[in-house]
């Protein structure tokens, strides 16, 4: 078990890290939970950082002292990751925000891991680069990105938060300051030691710093919203899209009733809101030529598909007002209700429109309401329980049952328990159940490589 | 320390693969080596295995007896990864070669693991697919560019093999049948093990089967040939391509001595071989006019930069010799000297003329013949050391010290050992100096969890 946290401890802390550690009530309670509040934890210790030499003497003193530490960036978590189920250290990076380096050479950016999202997506904008994920949640850092392989709106076309990181400076739990990686493109050198890191939810190390890759920022770019009579109609197209010989950058479906909610929530009026069932799509490239061609051959595919109607969003103005809506959906569903969980499964993109219908059997079998949007270019799709007022233990079974059965019917068409949202302490049962109990032996396995004493965000994951 | 093989032993094989366990002369002696020869051993028995069934008896045994098994695709390795050098048990994957899904809707391939790559290709092109990773070596099997994570010559665009593989059926030494990994295109959903595997070089399982991404052959295609007066001028003008708003295929560097060695060996002519320096550079694209623009965009600064001129490498026929020479390269060069080794070391992209400089530098301070080529795009080089018919001795001593001296540099400029070869057996040391202890111990860990026994490719990486 870990050590008690003493005062002499909280001294140590204070004498490191002046003016920057906190206990008792000092600590907002926003730090007892993430976005979701789902899990619930009080850290003995409230450390902010500076540097990566702050990292280390932290994890150093608390490896020596055997105290639980848990890493926290924004807290936009949806499933427990970043609370302090166990007391001891919060780890806030914050304030790490610094850009190191921008080498446009090599195109890449060098940051500190505290960094937010939208911080870093203007600093490459302005300069006319563009770091190329866009998860929906502008405010998370980059370090929470990588602790959960963050997917978001563009991964369609330019991949994952993994397929942009080129090295990481992480710490050990031992404090020891690692290098993973390298600012070079192709790596045949050794264990893939950065990738594991990456979506292991600060369970293995304490990233710090990150090289990631840009790209010069595409000079056109143009999106297109396209409303369907019917979820099906909307869905079936998008397996066609991806055999056209074009990879929108993004394909994002989105139903009525979430588009509703993302009205009344931000006060705006969406371009249209009388369908059942929407695919927003954005093409980007070099020449207006080009794009527009990619646009073209994509819309005339959705008409021959039963689209209703193709809406170019070409002014600045409707790509604000469409792409704002669509990035303030999880808060609008939020809004919506008093309590909701998360359902963030990844099935092969060919079954998206049947997991969907399934949903919606969930729903009337549970009596539970279960809106759901999601990134159908990508067959990752986000769900959503919605308390409505039920009193907390048929909250409780209604809410365990309609898991149960969404990753149940994911494991069955070879999905899998989520894709860019993590396992965090809430969604532990449905990755053992996934992936069987060998897999997560070798998970522990590792771990214990890292972390010998297992006191880096302890009890999550695995 | 492992168990002696016995005459019972092979019984267990013959009885298991009737008529595919082989011992003694009856194994060819291409078995004792890979493409370069650098390292030599001796199996005790060699099994041809046809599926994972197969694969999966055949560790159990091993496992259970402790004897060493070295899995072994066309062997066409440069870094003596898949040689018998504790003799035991080689296994031979190259009768797997069976195509088991086209997913057209999700567009992947799953195919066994010994199929060549060459065979891969033309089973995609000629359904109007593409899978994207194209390594020099078309005789080697996909199995092998997983264990080093092979790159090749479309890296710049489309990733290397680690971006292409979706997931991998993989055999644990202890014969149990894992999945890691699924068809779906995001994961967040536990450690990453399947790139873990990726690149692992056959040390921490066997990989019988992969579901591979694929994308709709792109419908155009163009290669530009361009001459330079100098390496410096043409390899400094690769950071201004990829600067400008468009990514090629590929973009190559080659010396002329290079190409002179592939015009002997094929005994066919190149379109050019006056000037000192060329890059080869291929665009492709969903419209002429699009892969057009691309490609006049990149020759004018190309010209804008010195070039000497460009060459469209515009009918079939063009692109068949250029491309087939640009395969050859390795081969040339084999056969322009009695023996060689080689140095696949990768940098910055904006450094790689400084580091090509300074192989020349090397070949003056040693005596050795150092001629290269690579994929500039990438900042990968393939820098061949030539021993043109040095005593033992002498070969040995300047080899050593000319690796010293490329290994040292690489590591000073943020380099990495190897960027698409691996480590094997010959590139240890230099894996060690470059990573540090603390990195391999952490290697070693993983391969503990995976392999408690060491049986699988004992030596190798680590």
């Amino acid at each position: 078990m870990f050590s008690k946290f003493t005062d002499d401890d909280f001294r140590y802390f204070e004498k490191l890290l002046p003016g920057r550690a906190l206990r008792g009530n000092t600590i907002n309670e926003d730090y007892y939970h993430d976005e979701l509040g789902t899990a619930f934890g009080v850290p003995d210790v409230l450390v902010k950082v500076l540097c990566t030499q702050d990292v280390s003497q932290v994890m150093k003193y608390a490896s020596e002292r055997n105290l639980p530490v848990v890493v926290r960036g924004s807290g936009t978590g949806l499933v427990g990751g970043a609370v302090a189920i166990c007391g001891g250290i919060m780890l806030d990076t914050s304030l790490m925000k610094k850009v190191l380096e921008l080498d446009e050479n090599n195109l890449t950016v060098t940051v500190q891991s505290g960094i937010l999202l939208m911080e870093l997506a203007s600093y490459c904008e302005e300069r006319g680069f563009r770091y190329c994920p866009d998860p929906g949640e502008k405010s998370a850092t980059i370090g929470g990105n990588i602790s959960t392989n963050a997917g978001g709106m563009r991964a369609m076309k330019y991949g994952v938060t993994r397929d942009s990181v080129r090295s990481l400076t992480a710490v050990l739990p031992s404090g020891e300051i690692m290098q993973f990686g390298s600012k070079v493109v192709k790596n045949s050198s050794g264990y893939d030691l950065k990738d594991l890191i990456i979506g292991s939810e600060g369970t293995l190390a304490v990233v710090t710093e990150a090289t990631l890759k840009i790209i010069p920022k595409p000079e056109h770019s143009i999106s297109i919203l396209v409303p369907f009579q019917s979820m099906r109609d909307a869905i079936s197209t998008v397996p066609k899209i991806i055999r056209a010989q074009v990879t929108p950058v993004a394909t994002e479906y989105m139903s009525q009733d979430v588009i509703l909610f993302a009205e009344e929530y931000l006060g705006k009026k969406f371009p249209t809101h009388d369908s059942d069932a929407y695919l927003l799509l954005t093409f980007d490239g070099n020449t207006r030529e080009a794009v527009m061609h990619d646009m073209e051959t994509i819309a005339e595919l959705c008409l021959e598909n039963d689209a209703i109607d193709v809406y170019m969003i070409d002014t600045e103005e409707r790509s604000a007002s469409v792409w704002s809506a669509r990035s303030a959906f999880l808060e609008a569903i939020k809004g919506s209700t008093d309590q909701m969980d998360e359902c963030d499964v990844v099935v092969p993109r060919s079954l998206v429109a049947d997991f969907i219908l399934y949903t919606h059997e969930v729903a009337k079998k549970t009596g539970l309401r279960i809106p759901s949007f999601g990134h159908a270019g990508d067959g990752n799709l986000h769900i959503y329980l919605c308390r409505d007022g039920l009193d907390e233990k048929t909250w409780e079974e209604r809410k365990d049952s309609a898991f149960d059965l969404m990753y149940a019917r994911a494991r069955e068409i070879g999905g899998l328990v989520s894709g860019e949202h993590g396992i965090g302490l809430d969604k532990r049962t449905y990755l053992r159940d996934a992936l069987g109990e060998r897999q997560l032996e070798i998970m522990r396995g590792i771990k214990n490589v890292f972390d010998p004493k297992g006191i880096l965000n302890p009890g999550k994951v695995i």
